[in-house]
Order: structure tokens, then C-alpha cells, then sequence
């Protein structure tokens, strides 16, 4: 697996030293990071492979230029923000990013749902899975939330965690042991016993648990990589997956800055506030009173802490 | 467990009861099965919720009718033959299917490739799952193809299979009763340890191995569904999926029978024949030689069978 | 044409008459309403043709229910609120809902962008359009907007709209019998001139002005029909399409009560205030000055608008 | 509108001396022709804005690499044209390009039926339409066909198609005459009546006819782009939209050639045989008699067509 892993870095530094020249749009800052890994959890990673578009393409697509659309950075700046707030989304389609992650499958199970993106994944059917789980850092380790019935809350102390770890760490290691020995394979792909069949690998892999790692290409617009992070970066998300939206909203800011900006601030650091907490905030500015509104309990206790008050 | 299975059928039996009138089309056979469980591989099944449109729809859509849409029940045959047989796709996107699905999650991975359906899954971040494991049966416990990467072969003798099937049981046993620890609780939810917390459900389902059973609402329109049984029934397909598409290609034959033949015709029985096969088939036909052609070996392979050449 | 519309009325009449049972969910005020013509513009329409599921199948799918999946009529109200104000998606899309539609084609080009929806539209190609042409009442023939480069603003006064639909009725009336004399044929389908062929159809129609009736089936979930609704009833919708969203929303009060209400208060009654919105509401509770929060202009003047403030 | 044409041309010219370095997968031959318009019909035209990936990263996707992914030159070939015929289509979906297209709003009209693509396109709500309308060819002056309702047939003779040339290029100059009335401009912008309003530019547009050109920003994925021209070679595709097809095919040999040829192969001069052909073909083969075969008149005709049967 060391020998692998080598192997794979070779191949990244040689692709990284090709360059081309291009009539396209270029963004320095990702060709500098293009093909990289970003680490993500404990041996997940996070690359970008090709991006189509800047900043600039969107406000060219937005124009239907013939050249490059783009005027005065303030007028771009004032466009994207514009068609963000109105949420204009055909003009984001117009840029595509393509990423290879490693990560757990039962994060790959979450992350599929988003329907609009194009995926290839490796498959266990063809190929033969490296002994690869997420095993989870102490401080992730977390007790069951009572208010949030999808969610986790404080950390387990010490002795449990190191207890739960041991459970995770042993039940991988023998499911690896189970997978090698339905394929008649030892680590290294030596057959165990040449007097007997394995299993096929597309039953073998059966017995592998969700943390196992697999790996996928995945290729998305911008208007829908935005609505995924948006929807990532939900306090509802699972930590494990919202650690790979922070590493893609970092390529975000870096590929298209202008609509990073605009992006935070609309849809990520907005809030929606609906028919009842109008009225709600509406009577507090007015100094009236709010008994009244049929607000929900969680709206009015969103709303108190986003605006401060007591 | 057994419990939850009878409360499940008492559920099922009570909505059977449920008739209610519509001006909509009705299909007598699917109303006659509607909700109905139809068991797939070991645990699993499949249960049909809801649909809408019947062959007639087709009809109607495709002419834009202010009626019925319908004449003759032989123009209305020969119009989907015609559509399906040209790729006209529209017409079949106006009929609906709504499944109820129970299934591996190793199949859920394969299948929910298909992204033209609409998903709600079972989630084991808000629920814990219980002890069902996909366990093949021993006439399905077979080798490693030798000639296809991505399928298997010939039946694992008995002695075999018994070890292998062996591994597998212990695997799924283990992997729960690791779960329930990870959770605290034993099967029947009682809290195993009071003196501990147990870890959240999104953390603990993740030593779960992928031959877990989940459950999905699953609905599909039917143009892609007829996609989706032809991609389903190529022999290049994992068998556990495979008997999914069996059933519903009998539903199929019961809602829209009409389209069903149609579909067998020329989607699941047909042949396409490449710019060479045709060279080659066409050289067949008029006694030539066909040392020239440059046909792949595949294809050749699979010309002859289809044709019965020898 | 007047006997063509008679002959549409009786097939509709006759297909109301129709009725059978079904073991599916059933919403009556939408069975009362179904095939029905809803009139919108002048000679446009709207029929319900085909609907999927009630309030109820949300609750149901998001519950992945065997049985109804409802409990009491207040906590589906609750699941469903829930599910709305937190984008949970994928249960509203377990709905579907077929209209018949009759609407201009420059209406029609708006319309399509909506790309997730299935659409059967009458095709010019194969059939002979009918002398249909939309012809704005007066009191919509309005001027340019000044603001919005999209627009349009104060009414015309009757000079000048007496003056301008005359332009268009004249230009309707000679595009039509343009289209007639390519096609070598009368209203009625009688040959012009037996002497000459006339222009295919595909051909003749690009003469046709896109003020020119189309009509299609067209088919959704509920989630995106929601979120086409939401689009369209923005301001900056154009009055032509806004009114078929209108009778649209009047057809989701009537099919899915719960879901209405939801969507009313969340996503057509709402506000997304910006980052720097939230600042400027914070400020004006806690009685702090604005003059450092970077708001636009625009966004400034809604919020002022949208809570009261002089 | 010349002065447009020679603004237009000099933000082509200029856009194409700018050369950037990158680490991006290049082609030579699409950077050749990058911006550049490639004239279609008398007055559309596709110039490729973007792209993204070449034969390599088809390759670099299917088997999920960390470097370029190919191998030798043939056995990339071998795996497309095996993806191709197999119809895995997801390592086509991660190549990407993007079109700027002038066309005929009826041709749009067909064209944006698929769904699966990004499109801007010019607002006539924004902006005013210049005066451009397609006028056919003598050559493409058609008269219905009479053996398929959606087509055209023999080409008039001279009389008829002078006089029906006519006809259209006078409705298409009075009707922009009646839009320029309508918004109270001429062709220069100047306002005709400064004693006037004219009528919004969202409604005015509706006297323009369905040869009026429009332009757009239209994005795609490989696989997409595949079957979007393989419908529009389908010989009942529109002569109108089948031009721009042709240009799209010339533009997919430059940029992945490999890709180009498995496709003219497997998809664009293939043929695809029912079950009832398959029985047709195999008795022709076999020398028996072809009376008992349940084979249409239209699948009989074609298969004698293309296998070159008296």
C-alpha cells in the first residue's frame, strides 16, 4: 500500500509538470494547486483535475458576448452579485469543476444524492479494494444528539472513546480479513489456497462496512457545486461530509473570487426569514409586541440568536 | 424483528382496504397488486405505491389529445411501436411509477446511479437498522469470471461455498452486534450499559458491511424505467440487481401492456449492429468473404451466436 | 374553428363523465376540477390531466412508510412545514401533477427553461396551426420600464394602445395568411391552387408571429413545480406567464393543502436577507446607526419596503 | 448592423490573441479554431467558447486515475470503442463544451428540447433584435412530403419557390417594421414619435416571426452531445437543425477523434434490429423463407435498404 501510494504521487508530479498554452480563460491560483491532494479526515483526499471558466465567463455567458464580456471589475462584481441575489443560476452552469475524492462510503452514500453532477466511481466489482477505513479522531467521537434526532452533540469521554475506537478499528480489520480471504487472496493479491476458488469480487466486497474508502471522479457546475455546499454547510450536516465542502469552498474562493463573495453572502451567511418572521422582526423594530404571530418555537429562537437578541 | 414484520403487513393490509373513485385512468392489474409485497433475493422486495397513466396516456400525450387520445386498439399499438422503435422518448415520460423497495446496499449503490428517479431513502442517521443481511444462496455463490473483469462464473463446489457462505454469516453477525455496542442498546432498544454513552447513529452504522438491507421510496417515470431494466437486464449486470429488474419488468407487463411488447421488441430482444457488423452481415447475406471486415473479435463472437452461424 | 372548440368540449365532457376505483390516494377537489378548462389570456388554457399523491405521500415517503404513513392531522402539517422551511427536497418530488396548457409561444420559450418537467407539445411540423393569436387587453399594453431594463411599467393611454394593437391584430391577420398561402390551402383546409405545390409545413410556420397559440402537456414533481411557481411570481416575471402560474396556484391549494400553506409563508412570503442585510435589521432593533453596512442600494430599499420603515 | 458585425469581429479577433500556460489537457485543433464563427445557414453561425478534456481524459475517468491515465494509443482506443458500443456513458459526461449559436427561433425551439445541456440565450426583454430573418434557399424550398407527416419532399420548381420567397421575406420585413413601430424606434434606435411611449420591449417582440434569429450560450457534456446529434441525424430531423449538426460532428472529429470514429461506428451508421429482424436477417442467412415473420412494412423496407436486398 506504501508502494501504491508512491506510485500515485509519482504519477501526480509528472502530470503536474506538463503545461500547454491555451486560448482559454486560466486561473493562476488553481492551475498552481491543479492535481494536487488535499488531505480530508484521516486518508480522504480532495483534487481538482480541470476547471472550465472564471469569474469572467459567467459574465460573458450572462452577456452572450463575442468577446470576453467583461467590463470594469466593479461592473462584473455588481453583475454576479446581482444575478446571485436573484438567483439567476444559468449563468453559474456556464463553469464545470472536476474533482477525484477519496472518501468513506457511507459519505459517498449522502453525497450521490445530489442528482445533478457527473461521477465515475471505482469499482469493486472490477477491482480489488485496498484495506482503507475512516477511523474517526477522538474529538469527533460524539454521543448521540437528544434535541436533533439525525445529529450527534458532546464528545464521549476518554474511556468510551478509546473503548468505541477499538470496536471500529477491530470490526475493519476483520472485515478486511473476511474480504481477503472470500477472494483466496492474501494483501499482497497471492492466492491463499491454490486448491479453491475465491469469490467473485462483486460478492466478496459485500462483507466491507460503510467506512471503507472508495474513490470517484466528480464533475459539477458551479451553480450546482454552490447548492451543494450550501445544503453541506447546513448545521444539519454530517461533520465527516462537511469537511470536504470546507476543502471545495476553499477551490471555490480561489477559482472564481468575485462569486465566492457574493455566494458567502447571500447563501451562506443569509437568512431566510418566512411570512411569520417578518411580522416577528417587523414588531421589534416597531416596538410592538409579538405575542401574536404564529412563529414556530425554532424560528423564533433561530431568529433571536441571529439578530442578538436576549 | 418478527413483530415489526406483522405490524408492517397489518399496515399493508389496511391500506388495501382503501378504495376510493377517480375520473383518472386506472390499471385493473396494478390496482390489483397495488401495495403488495414481492420478495426479492433473501429479505428483500419490491411494492408498487402509486402510479399514474396507463397505455392510453401515452397516446394521449403524444397527440396532445383534449380527450382520451385513443382510437382503434390497433393504432394505438402500432403509435407506441412506432414511438419506441424511433426513440420518441416524451410520450413515455408521461406515465409515472412510485416503487417501495427493499434492498442490499451494495445493490442501492449501483442502482441509485440511475438519476433520472426520485429517492427517499430509510435513513440510518435518524433510525437504527435492524439485523437483515443479504445471505446468497449457494446456487449464486460463484468464482471470479476469467473473462470479464466485472462479472463471475462458474458455481462455487459445496464445500466451497459452505466456508465462504460460512464467513459471510459471521461477518453480517458480528458487524451488528458491533453496531448495537457502538449504540449502547441491545436489539430490542434497551440501553445496554447505563454508566456509558453510546455513539451517535450517523458514527455507528458506519461498521455496518454493505450487504446491510436498507429501504427506499423509489419513483421513476416510464421512459426511464424502460432505461433502466435495459441497462438492468445486459448480462453484464450483478445478478442481485438483476432480480429486481425481473419484477418490475412483470409490473411493467401489467401496467402497459402494449408498451411492454414494444419494449421487449426492440429495447431488451433487439440487436444493434455497428458500420462493421453490418459489413459483415451484409457480406453473409450475399455469399461474400469476409476476411476484410474490421470487426472486433467481440462483436464477431456475437454475431454469429445471435445469427446462429457456426 | 368554432366547431373544432365544440368537438374539444365534448371529448372533455365526455371524459369527465368516466369514473373508476382505485386503491391510490384521491384528492376530490382535484377530481372535481379534473380535464376542466381554466381560461387564462385570451384564448389560452389550463386542464389538469393526470395528478400523483396527496399531502399524505409526502408524509409517507419522507416516513418510508408501508402503511399511509400519516398520524394526526397537526403533526403531518408539522413534518410537512419542516420539510419545506428546511429544504428537504425529495419528498415534495414524490408528487407529480400533468397539465394540458394553451399559451403563446414567446410565453412557451420562457416556460421550457424550466428543465425539469416532461413536455409534449403540439407539433407544427405534422399538423396545421389554428388562426390563434394572443391580442393584450389594453389595460396590459404598457410602456418600457425606465428601472427595470426588463420591464414594462405605466399603462399607454388609449390613443396610443388603440394605435399599437391595431398593429399587432393587422400583423396577426397577415401573418396567418401568409402561413396559408406557403401551405397552398384556406382555413378550411381546401387547396388554393390545384396547379401548385404548396410549402411543407415545417417550412411554412416560420412565418407564424410568436404571439401564435401552442399547447402542451407538460408534466412535474411538486417540488419543482413549486419552485417554477416561486420563479414566476417574482416581479420581474412577465405578466404572460405570471397569470398561468396564478390559476397554478390556485390547483396546489386545492391538491395539496398542508404543502400550500407551507410554501406561502416560506418560499413565496418570505425574504433572504444578506450578510450584510442581517446587519442592517441587527442595527436598527438595537438602535445603531446603518451608515457603516455595506447594503446596496436595491437591497436597502426592499428591506425598508419589506419592514415598514420610512 | 454591419458596424455590429464589425464590432462583433474585432472582439472575436482580439479575444483570440490572448494565450495563457496551462496544466490543463489541451487540443491543437480546437485551440485553432477557438472563438472562430463557422458560418450555418444564410445568417447563424457556432463558434466553440470553451472546452474541457480530450480522448485521454475519457480514459483518466473510467479508470479513476491519479495521473493522465492512458497507456498506449491503441488500447485507449480500444477501451472508448468498448465504452461506446457497451453504452457506459458516464466517462463521455466528463468532457465538457461550450457553443456560442446564432439560429432561427424555431430551430431554437426544437433544439432546447433537450434538457440536458446549459443554455443562456439573448433576451428580447433586455435588448432590441436586429433585423435578421432566415430566408431558405432556393434548393431548400420544399413541398410536404407525402409519405411522412413531418417532412418535406421534392423541391418546388422555380415559379413556386420565387413567389413563396416572396412571401416569407415580406413577412419578415413587415413584421420588423411593425416591432420597430411598436417600440417606437427605427432601425437606429431613434426614437419615430417623440409625442409617443412605445410598447415594452417584452411585449413588442411577439409580431416577430419564427425565422427571426436568436443567439445563445449552449454548454454540453460529451455523452450529451453525442446523442443530441444523433437524434439530429436521424433523416427525419429538420434540414434547419440538421446543418448546425453537421458543424457540431466536424468540431467533435477535431477535439476527440477517438471518441469520433466509436461513435460514427456504434451510433451514427449503425442500425438497430428488433426481434423480428433479428428472425428477418437469420432466415435471409439461413436461405429460408421469410413469410411467417411478424416484421413491419417500415422495418422490412429499411432492413432490404441497408443489407442491399432487391
Amino acid at each position: 500500500m506504501m508502494e501504491q501510494k508512491k506510485k500515485n504521487l509519482d504519477q501526480i508530479n509528472k502530470i503536474r509538470k506538463n503545461t500547454n498554452t491555451t486560448r482559454r480563460a486560466t486561473v493562476k491560483k488553481i492551475e498552481n494547486i491543479l492535481y494536487k491532494s488535499f488531505k480530508v479526515l484521516d486518508k480522504g483526499f480532495i483534487r481538482v483535475i480541470d476547471y472550465m471558466g472564471d469569474d469572467s465567463s459567467i459574465v460573458q455567458a450572462a452577456r452572450v458576448s463575442y468577446g470576453k464580456g467583461t467590463k470594469k471589475i466593479n461592473q462584473d462584481k455588481n453583475l454576479i452579485n446581482y444575478l446571485i441575489s436573484h438567483r439567476h443560476s444559468t449563468p453559474f452552469e456556464m463553469n464545470e469543476i472536476k474533482f477525484h475524492v477519496k472518501l468513506p462510503i457511507f459519505v459517498a452514500r449522502q453525497w450521490i444524492r445530489h442528482r445533478t453532477a457527473n461521477v465515475n466511481e471505482y469499482s469493486a466489482r472490477y477491482s480489488i479494494l485496498d484495506s482503507e477505513f475512516y477511523i474517526p479522531n477522538k474529538k469527533n467521537m460524539q454521543a448521540q444528539s437528544k434535541s436533533n434526532n439525525q445529529g450527534r452533540e458532546q464528545q464521549l469521554n476518554d474511556i468510551e472513546s478509546k473503548q468505541y475506537l477499538g470496536i471500529i478499528k477491530k470490526n475493519s480489520k476483520h472485515a478486511f480479513s473476511d474480504y481477503r480471504e472470500l477472494l483466496n487472496e492474501d494483501d499482497g493479491g497471492k492466492t491463499l489456497d491454490k486448491n479453491k476458488n475465491g469469490v467473485a469480487r462483486e460478492l466478496a466486497r459485500m462483507v466491507l462496512p460503510l467506512n471503507a474508502y472508495t474513490e470517484w471522479y466528480w464533475k459539477i457546475d458551479l451553480h450546482n457545486l454552490m447548492h451543494f455546499l450550501s445544503l453541506r454547510f447546513d448545521y444539519h450536516a454530517q461533520y465527516e461530509i462537511r469537511v470536504y465542502a470546507e476543502v471545495m469552498l476553499d477551490i471555490l474562493k480561489k477559482w472564481v473570487p468575485l462569486t465566492y463573495e457574493a455566494f458567502i453572502s447571500h447563501r451562506l451567511e443569509n437568512i431566510s426569514l418566512s411570512k411569520h418572521g417578518i411580522e416577528f422582526i417587523k414588531n421589534l423594530i416597531h416596538g410592538k409586541k409579538n405575542n401574536k404571530i404564529k412563529i414556530s418555537k425554532r424560528e423564533e429562537d433561530e431568529l433571536k440568536k441571529k439578530f442578538g437578541i436576549i
